[in-house]
């Protein structure tokens, strides 16, 4: 029985003819249904000595409850906060209902502690609370978990926080991360509405856009047989609102992709999403690189966030970023870029290196700076982290006291110094050589490379280091499906000098298409559009989408182009990243409110679940089997 | 073929070496693909005549095209408004390619207008410019109905703009919807970012929760025969925010609701939401109140709009506005209450009157002002009005220069004194009169008031009457079903007073509920929740789900109220009405960007649509028949 009795409610009345609470004494014969509670005076993280001797009236839970020799000891939170409860056993004989989590309304008196109980860690550590009155808004049975020490959360299952998220978000660290989130959205909102961009919403439940992921789709009970599909992106809407002649449009965009079973994706994600016309791309650029380091920079600010400044974009073509870092999604808070050696060994007698460059491909490595002193054992499990990335082996040199490493011994001293040369190589370096083709080499020497950069501590969470990535292809070969497929999407414009090749050359064509990278993440990208049927026309042809296919899906593009439609361009990208940046966590889950666990389950809701047989009915479909 | 030609082009570069556009010149001889134009050095709207002189470069739609004698006037809009080219015939022998609706670049030089040409209706109807230079960013094919006189827009077919929504969006005046709409989000926001609210994203695709109507459905492809629902309201979310102690919550969240067979219902639309703990029905009221308030006046102020700013919201208990209006969201622009003569006829001998008081019936009535002067044939419309809405008849009577009417010769002179009284009738006035019991006069004499204030002209758009209609009952009996069933939803609190009542009497249970009302139109409702599991029990139980189906569907919830859950409460409210009273038009589809017609179909897209086998397959369903 964790209800308040009225005899003992009287007590708490602090001897004044005004009742504290409003109670309702139900038939059962206690106070069932508290409606009523103390108003709140203050905050509990808002308390300090200066407040010392007034009375306050406090609402919130009881995060730390401890027993003193029969003084109760309570740290009442609520989301500003702690602040100490003191209840004396005499007054409140009641007081062993007040649990762990219990939510109260407190009244009482500040008054300052003991010199030797003061406690610097916590703003309201002067003082604590002299409780003269509580009640108990909201009984707690015992907890699936604990919530008071944040060091316990990553031995909690995960499935079991989300299942109880009501409970996982009372933790500070997690009220945090919604603060900041909201943060992040309001003040990016501001920097657009600032510089007359317009919302708008578009619908969610619309037709199919391919985005190179499963659509979502949803059932048309008035014709079984047709669907809607959820919005991978808002990509055909907002140009649709270019061909409208809103010029500016932005919208933070629930998007929808069925990739449940891929590890660590959120069925629905919302991304900030713009759109201009009459512009180029360095517009773009600028509002979007503008907005993200404005937002990051008052962050760090406004949260006190032990991060530095965000400070100008670097820029790297998709041909630099991928013969640099192996990668169209660098980390270049360290520099160690890879290097080609494969002019340099052109002669070289070594076998698996000349087999390697007389079929046409490539000697690429990695620099690991004092990896000279990596025991063999060390090598070997660099080697092994190579392999499992699909490399058939990882040759080396070590400048050491001496030259050695794999291979070492078959090079002639002049492909070594040449080497030497080419990587940068200084004394007591490790280089490490991946033979291979060129998408080959890359997949493993790019996360070679980060591999190295987290062994050196190069990858300082205290940095968020932006790149843009320029001038992507336009198209690749998908040799799984035989015909080329959009690097972005079917949209998106190739440079208008490339625009030739688009029937005889396809794989040359670089387009206007440009990602937003942080950190080795790929934070969103955009591109110019195509904004003329023409063009589109032939661009769909290149993909393999014939003419009746096109009037299916996308006559209402081809036909919008045709009424005036301007040059006009976008981008989209996710701040979820940007959130677990700044409140460094590697996990999406911990920056939103309600996640999807593996497979798109929820374990809060119980969805995806089954339905009734009068719903089957209503959307006249079955089960194919 | 509208593009420029390259000879064509040279003519317009003013004699500098410099190229005014990057022109690419596409194998097939012509500019295929215009991706340069004029950087704008200026908006169309906002040229005045202290710009005479200076060159400006534009960019924009030619909104009007006139030629007058080989001169062509065209006025050049963007979303800024409308400015007036020159092109002189010598100068531009190609000038015809510019029809209504194609993109252009222009440069030109600002010139005063002679004063016999001004337009002191445009904001730029001082000035005109002398075009130096143009290019054609997007040629138009003529257009499916024309942009260019917003009085035409009412003879369009709606089905025809939607589907062409990126032309109708084009018009001003829906441009300027898009734009009331996108400020009144704004100003809501930041009014509730000030006062301490937390922006929370809740998840689309999630469970059903009962707000009665039907879920939509999204095919669950890992494991068939589950299914996600998109959520009507936030509200389980939301209570869950609370419980996990964000006190102060606000999201504008998408809902679904699938009654695609009811007239201007959209499948999607968004509503304010939001949910605070720790308060009373006062505190919620207050927010949003406050809100409301505050950015409609903001919006009066920043646009300009011809409306009356609002005050203090009047408030009426749910029994009030069934008395006084009859109906629980009366339009309290104009007085004529409804009135009640039961009591006053309780010794009639006219038989109608007699038969329906003594079966417990009532006899209650509308003042139309002035309505003795209407013609027996114009009553007769009015009798025609009730009849259509389910009244057997309607009986009158007349305050002319004598009492006439149906009922006169029927009732004691006595009787209709009493009549006169309690109606407040006046000379000159009609009382319009209906039997039966309380929901059919109701629902009878709600309208017909209506109507006597559309013909008075009593329902002044310039004025937005909001109310607040409190104290709903908690349960209505549902007679087809055989149970009770919740007037808001099953989460709504009992007022405390009335708890007692659950299992013993329950139609008399009034709710901590409340409606927000403006001119006769609901704007959002909203309660005191129910904070603690064992009443959300006993509710449920009254509602006919047994403990197995509340386990099953609810059990999240029953759980989360078991950990210390904070009394709660909230609110909702759609501000498309708003942006639908504050830009004077009734139909929802002219205040969305995007809206769905008739069921639910969505012309623009042609979704929903067929989906190909292999999606079929990959859903495992097929269809019942």
């Amino acid at each position: 029985m964790h209800f308040l009795s009225q005899a003992v409610l009287t007590d708490y009345r602090l001897g004044t003819n005004e009742p504290l609470f409003r109670v309702c004494r139900a038939p059962h014969g206690y106070p069932l249904y508290l409606m009523g509670f103390v108003q709140r005076t203050k905050t509990s993280g808002e308390i300090r000595l200066e407040h010392a001797g007034q009375e306050v009236s406090l609402n919130g839970w009881a995060h730390r409850v401890r027993d003193l020799g029969g003084v109760l000891f309570v740290d009442l939170r609520d989301r500003t906060g702690f602040v100490q409860l003191v209840l004396d056993p005499n007054r409140f004989p009641n007081r062993n209902e007040i649990r762990s989590e219990t939510c109260l309304a407190v009244t009482g008196e500040v008054r300052e502690r003991a010199e030797s109980t003061k406690n610097p860690k916590m703003p309201t550590g002067d003082i604590e609370i002299i409780v003269t009155g509580y009640t108990v808004l909201g009984p707690a049975k015992p907890l699936p978990f604990p919530l008071s020490d944040e060091d316990q959360m990553a031995t909690v299952n995960e499935e079991l926080r989300v299942k109880h998220r009501y409970l996982d978000l009372r933790r500070p660290s997690m009220f945090r991360r919604l603060s900041i989130r909201a943060a992040v959205i309001r003040n990016m909102r501001r920097y657009f509405d600032d510089i007359g961009f317009l919302e708008v919403e578009t619908p969610i439940i619309t037709k199919s856009t391919p985005e190179g992921a499963r659509d979502y789709l949803v059932a048309y009970r008035l014709d079984p047989g047709h669907w809607y599909a959820l919005p991978q992106s808002p990509q055909q809407y907002k140009q649709m609102l270019m061909v409208a002649g809103v010029e500016r449009y932005y919208q933070f965009a629930k998007c929808f992709r069925d990739e449940a079973s891929r590890a660590d994706r959120q069925p629905e994600f919302t991304q900030v999403d713009l759109e201009m016309s009459f512009i180029t791309q360095e517009d773009i650029l600028g509002v979007a690189e503008g907005c993200t380091r404005t937002v990051v920079n008052q962050m760090i600010d406004e949260y006190g966030l032990d991060k530095e400044k965000v400070g100008t974009f670097e820029r790297l073509t998709y041909d630099e970023a991928m013969h640099l870092y192996g990668c169209d999604k660098p980390d270049i808070r360290f520099a160690l870029p890879l290097f080609d050696v494969t002019a340099d060994l052109a002669e070289t007698e070594f076998s698996i290196f000349k087999a390697t460059i007389e079929s046409g491909g490539f000697i690429r490595g990695a620099r690991y700076p004092g990896g000279a002193n990596l025991s063999r054992k060390e090598i070997g499990i660099l080697e092994d982290f190579c392999k499992d990335l699909g490399a058939k082996g990882m040759a080396t040199l070590i400048f050491g006291d001496e030259v050695k490493g794999s291979v070492a011994k078959f090079l002639k001293p002049e492909e070594i110094e040449a080497i030497k040369a080419r990587s940068g190589a200084e004394q007591g370096d490790l280089l490490c050589f991946i033979a291979g083709d060129y998408t080959q080499t890359n997949n493993v020497l790019y996360r070679l490379r980060l591999e190295i950069g987290d062994r050196l501590k190069l990858r300082d969470p205290r940095i968020l280091k932006f790149c843009w990535v320029l001038d992507f292809p336009l198209v690749e070969w998908d040799a799984q499906d035989g015909h080329w497929s959009a690097m972005h999407h079917p949209f998106t414009s190739p440079k208008e000098e490339d625009l030739v090749y688009l029937e005889t050359d396809p794989g040359r064509i670089r387009a206007d298409a440009y990602d937003m990278v942080c950190n080795g993440y790929e934070c969103g990208g955009g591109s110019i559009r195509i904004n003329r049927p023409d063009v589109q026309q032939r661009m769909f042809a290149l993909l393999g989408i014939d003419d009746e296919t096109q009037q299916e899906r996308f006559g209402h593009l081809l036909e919008a182009f045709s009424y005036g439609s301007p040059p006009h361009g976008g981008i989209a990208w996710g701040y979820d990243r940007l959130i677990m940046l700044l409140t460094d966590t590697d996990n999406i889950r911990e920056v939103m409110a309600f996640p999807k666990v593996g497979n798109g389950y929820d374990p809060l809701m119980d969805a995806p679940s089954t339905i009734d047989p009068q719903q089957w009915a209503e959307l006249g479909l079955r089960l194919s089997k």
